[in-house]
């Protein structure tokens, strides 16, 4: 199973494309960031964004596209943009006929570190683990994606809509996930 | 000139297109609204709605899509679903090489009643008395995309770049127009 994960953006939109080999390994298949310059007007931006998308899932052919979820609390000057490239990321896989996946920051980094108040650079630490990658990832926002992708292959046999796991059979990530998860499905 | 009006929503998206015939008049040419369920998952909706607004896009030919613009302090419950639907009428536009204008809700409605706090029953009053419309417009979301369509028509000389006019030359819903732009723009 082939995930790209997208950690939405307008100015950089972060792409991590990770692939499942065995159920607790995953490898790096390609990784960068979609970017479009302030300069221009925001419907030319959104254009050159989707066209590179389109790309992205041309060029990888992914199984699943994972998505951040965007909450409308986020930061106020950007969470207008990365709502739309999010709209656009799962525009364009439904155009492609890929099924599409939300995730929320918490539950990615609690599939990745184990808790789901991890920062960024613990988040970072534990995907350049994960996938055995030496050079630090920049931007952050392609460790973000990468994050992403796993915490999609990660996700406890439960979630999504298969049969639930008792949490004692559950990895302390994955546990951690699950709870992260059901904190969220509270707040909704 | 041709313009179609974009009121974003996920739900209930409104179109209205409207044509220019002479400076102060302006005729009603269609308009309608573009929906998707809300039992149907983010990715399908949005589907749904891109491809009924290439639809309108490609049946009306428009010359500009005038779209409302998005703020982050809207209604927290709907405003991530109305921010990616204006991205999508935006990518939409960009793609059909149509020229995108955005205009705030106080533009709006300083534009067709003269008063940037009108309310959405004097907006609709004023859209009906404008196109000649003799029937309510339903739903509201109809005569608010067709108010936009209006507003762009109708903006001051000085908007978007042309030379501007001086504020006494001007009639009191293009006055008022431009007062809500210029507190618009201090507010960015």
């Amino acid at each position: 199973m082939r995930v790209l994960g997208v950690d939405p953006g307008l100015t950089r939109c972060g792409i991590g494309v990770v692939e499942a080999v065995g159920p607790r390994r995953a490898v790096h298949v390609a990784s960068g960031v979609v970017t479009s310059s302030a300069d221009d007007d925001v419907d030319q931006r959104l254009l050159v964004v989707a066209t590179q998308l389109d790309e992205w899932l041309e060029e990888q052919v992914p199984d699943v596209v994972a998505v951040e979820q965007v909450f409308a609390q986020a930061n106020v000057r950007t969470v207008i943009g990365t709502a739309q490239v999010a709209g656009l990321a799962m525009l364009a896989a439904a155009r492609h006929g890929i099924p599409v996946a939300t995730h929320t920051p918490t539950e990615v980094k609690a599939a990745v570190t184990g808790s789901g108040r991890a920062d960024k650079a613990q988040v970072q630490t534990m995907v350049r683990k994960i996938l055995s990658i030496d050079a630090p990832i920049r931007p952050v926002d392609v460790s973000d994606a990468l994050a992403l992708a796993i915490c999609h292959l990660w996700r406890p046999a439960g979630a999504l809509g298969g049969p639930r796991r008792p949490l004692g059979a559950m990895t302390p990530a994955q546990r951690a996930w699950a709870q992260a998860e059901q904190a969220a499905r509270r707040n909704r």
